[in-house]
């Protein structure tokens, strides 16, 4: 079993050699209660506590999923301690408002740290990561009574947020939402209803839970034009200032694939007290403030899991005996790293964890944009990040389970058994495809909601952003480079002009966007980790000495060229219509 | 949850109207013992057999895996119990020589009907599919002895075989090995050694466990070519005719990601006492013929996981309300299954399954000419079986894997619990990518050893077999299906110019090989896939009324166009090898 270990150079190195990340702290013109000298300090910390209290108790929580005891869910061992370890060093405070106690940082910064919170336990970073989505929706919506009785305790890190969204019949399809609130005499409401797959639903991590929950008011109109928002929260305050239970059962924990470490909750609310956030019927719009977030987090997740699979593959392939290639001068067996076979499994890892973490850092940074920036600034940001998660989210996970079910195929045999790390990532990370809107759902939204819509013009400045670095790095870079750079420049074109003629017969031909969306979110998800690849490199001076070096060409040469499958199924999307004959069950 | 139906309907009409599968019977001129009309009934109670028994007890091998109790393996509840069944309905003894009680038939007509049982359920499979491989070693290496003694009790499944090659530092790489084997003076040997992996080890099923054993003798020379095969059984008789333990222990039984039913176990052996099984030295050449047995019935495993999760998919898309897609007059929700994505990922499945169950059946048939063909016919089904295994185990397990994971994407966040059954089918269907040969040795099997070897002349001839039926069927089909002729005949010949290509290269630079097997397997696979496929589509008379049609126009709009994008890295494979800098841990 690999020791998870935080991949901080290569942090350093994207925010130092990359991205730049001191200037732009430092353009975003607010005195943060964190200096840009003391991002590092940061890094480095939040790399120790994900190393030496998260990673070992991955297994803990698969081998003994958080399970429900009388009413009562139990986390698995070690998880309520070292959530407490975590709150006492403050650091869920970290990049919220200094007004209910946060410590005052770009987004960006909680952001990039996270990736090691992911990476050495994704179970246990589900307790706490939707609490960024409730205090932001809270901060936006929330009335000044709510702020001031919940932020608090939820930018501590003392109480813990959920989404209540899905019920058995109504999953991405949210116009089949059934639960119900009924207005009360002081203000507050009765919501009534089932929701399912309620990540954090009960736990023992923390004294109240504070659940937002979707649901229709009385005079609510169908579909999702009727859908509001209320906090309802697990522990009421009674009259002498202590705390009774709200009228919600945890009627069961699932049974899952993976994340078991995670309490995936099943809840009933019997008439349990809420306030209404926001306006009535508009639920839906506050609630996507905490969804998209969310997306990004996920996404994170799906990279994150890619690093550590990649650490513990390249580790396993540097000990493994077996075989000899043919390359090989040696007369006996080899470590399995100098094999051809292991060396593309690993090179395709690498190049999408480095790709993923490049784009999602920039899009962090987009965020801050919009957090911090001028009007301009803002509106720049926010579209970037419109078009961008889609892709970040949906291809992200999707070319994310390739890279680490490549790690089983790495430690073979072993890699089926539970005595190495790599099938419970594969099973943990399976779930980034599905939850938060499965990858279907994210390539409706890239296509049919924002290219064919409103983020059009994004797309081409999206394009023209990367054409033009494109130009002004050929005159300062290697002849590979040029090559990779053509190679790019050729793809963007192809995926303008695709992105051109789908919007252009979509207006006749409906549902080819939904035909299309699949093929069209892969193929620009290759081409946006291209783009940040390339970067990467040519940032990093274009060194030959550094593993990136193989890991770029390799995706150049080997996994580029697939978005010219997509490319040439969309072109062709008009006939791919199929009569379908299934006979009923 | 779903109930598995085995898929009669679909078996028949690949027998009766497809593969002519009764003329290929009768043709093989011997009198087996069940009548080629007496098939349908064959597979009609199979078909009962495993819906009625083995399909309810899947999830219970799931749920409460195989376990080790004080050195004994106990099984799931139930196993026993429907092993029994299964012996004392005579079905082990189904295509086995009558010799030693079995009821001849051709070894096609077991394969075919142990789609159902597979796709019931592989964990419990796992305990007697390895008899086959075990039956067939001894009797073309084994003395009169052990055939004597071992073949009734195995033919008859009252005793269960294993295969104990992998031992701790030796898995793909038999050089490896270490087990020994001492001479004792009444002619047995004294095994002694560790092996891991190794399916049925230890399990309550039968009375006795027959281990076929890889070990080395003590005047071997070093590397495979020192490797002896022995025959070790669990259970020994002494001298008063009763049973006594052999020394071999049972050290643990594996946790697995999948197929936790099955006992994976290591054992130890300890001066076992065993049996020599052909020629000294000479045991990797009989445990080959296991293999090969073995192969084929992993791709099996993987095709038969693939049609369940279809059926289980397809079940769930037309119950589950949600959405409404844009080509819907509907003004409500509609099922899930109208939605075009959802579409794709069961075409996807369903093409899969029925190609691979085609290539798969038509191998089984290749396996009775070597087996009652005149000597050039079971030349001809050799080289064939030869060429092709590695497509239908390494591409085949390959694309199974993806067609199921599909499965949990359509049932959303319930596929992803255990209250459905697609998260199993994907652990379960996980390892045949790994065992009896990993994709990546499969892969290289096939270019290394076969195609730029002894079976270049194999890959030419089964080329011209599809060429000549793609131009025996121009003139007799129609407009849609000339087009898909065109399509495979365009890819047959790329496949038959890169193969030389490679061939021709490989000459100077023999690492070629290695860096181009696996984009060569996953070619050679869309092709021979597509193949089957459209043979099924005009054999079953081009009948636009069935769910075929759109299925196999869907493979060849949107599936085998991947063999471009394979075909594209094999033309440029020259340039594909990367300077790799990883430091050491």
């Amino acid at each position: 079993m690999t020791q998870y270990h935080a991949p901080v150079d290569e942090v350093e190195s994207l925010l130092n050699n990359v991205l730049d990340y001191r200037a732009h702290y430092q353009s975003l013109g607010i005195e943060f209660d964190i200096a840009p000298e003391d991002v590092a300090t940061i890094v480095a910390e939040v790399a120790k506590f994900a190393d030496a209290e998260l990673a070992p108790l991955n297994k803990v929580g698969d081998k003994s999923p958080a399970q429900l005891i009388d009413g009562q869910v139990k986390t698995p061992e070690g998880f309520k301690e070292s959530y407490r370890t975590f709150v006492e060093a403050g650091w869920p405070r970290l990049a919220q408002q200094q007004q209910h106690g946060g410590i005052q940082a770009p987004f960006s910064l909680k952001f990039i740290v996270s990736e090691f919170l992911q990476g050495a336990n994704q179970a246990w970073c589900m307790y706490s990561t939707l609490n960024d989505g409730a205090i932001k929706v809270l901060q936006h919506f929330g009335n000044d009574h709510l702020q001031e009785s919940y932020l608090p305790k939820l930018i501590s890190g003392e109480w813990l947020a959920t989404m209540c969204l899905t019920e058995p019949q109504c999953g991405s399809d949210l116009n089949l939402l059934n639960a119900k609130a009924e207005p009360r005499d002081d203000g507050s409401y009765a919501i009534s209803g089932n929701k399912i797959f309620i990540s954090s639903g009960k736990h023992d991590l923390s004294d109240n839970i504070v659940h937002l929950v979707l649901a229709r008011l009385p005079d609510a109109p169908p579909g999702t034009a009727g859908i509001s928002l209320f906090l309802v929260p697990a522990q009421l305050e009674d009259d002498n200032g202590g705390m009774r239970d709200n009228a919600i059962d945890c009627l069961s924990v699932e049974s899952k694939m993976g994340l078991k470490g995670s309490a995936t909750c099943a809840l009933s609310f019997n008439a349990a007290k809420g306030w209404l956030i926001g306006k009535p019927h508009r639920g839906l719009r506050a609630m996507f403030v905490f969804i998209n977030k969310s997306r990004l987090s996920v996404a994170q997740q799906a990279q994150a899991q890619t690093q550590a699979a990649f650490q513990a593959s390249l580790h396993y392939a540097q000990e493994r005996v077996a075989g000899k290639p043919a390359a090989s001068a040696s007369t006996s067996a080899t470590t399995i790293v100098h094999h051809p076979n292991i060396q593309h499994m690993l090179l395709f890892q690498q190049a999408i964890s480095t790709a993923a973490r490049g784009l999602l850092t920039w899009l962090a940074m987009q965020a801050d944009l919009v957090d911090y920036g001028n009007p301009d600034q803002q509106q720049l940001g926010a579209v970037r990040l419109s078009l961008l998660t889609p892709v970040a989210k949906g291809f992200g996970s999707e070319i994310a389970f390739e890279a680490i079910d490549h790690g089983i195929q790495i430690f073979g045999g072993h890699g089926y058994t539970a005595d190495y790390e790599l099938e419970q990532r594969l099973r943990d990370v399976r779930i980034t495809r599905i939850y938060e809107g499965t990858s279907a759902i994210q390539s409706l939204d890239l296509l049919q909601r924002k290219v064919s819509g409103p983020d059009y013009d994004t797309l081409q400045a999206f394009c023209q952003l990367i054409l033009d670095w494109c130009r002004n790095t050929e005159s300062k870079c290697s002849e590979g480079t040029k090559e990779m750079l053509a190679l790019l420049e050729r793809q963007v074109s192809n995926w303008l002009t695709v992105s051109d003629l789908l919007v252009q017969h979509s207006q006749e031909n409906r549902p080819l966007l939904e035909t299309a969306a699949n093929d069209y979110m892969m193929m620009s998800g290759y081409i946006v980790y291209g783009y940040f690849l390339l970067q990467h490199w040519h940032h990093i001076g274009e060194e030959e000495s550094t593993s990136i070096a193989a890991c770029v060409r390799y995706y150049f040469d080997r996994v580029l060229p697939r978005a010219d499958y997509h490319h040439a199924l969309l072109k062709d999307a008009k006939r791919h219509e199929y009569n379908i004959v299934w006979s009923d069950h």
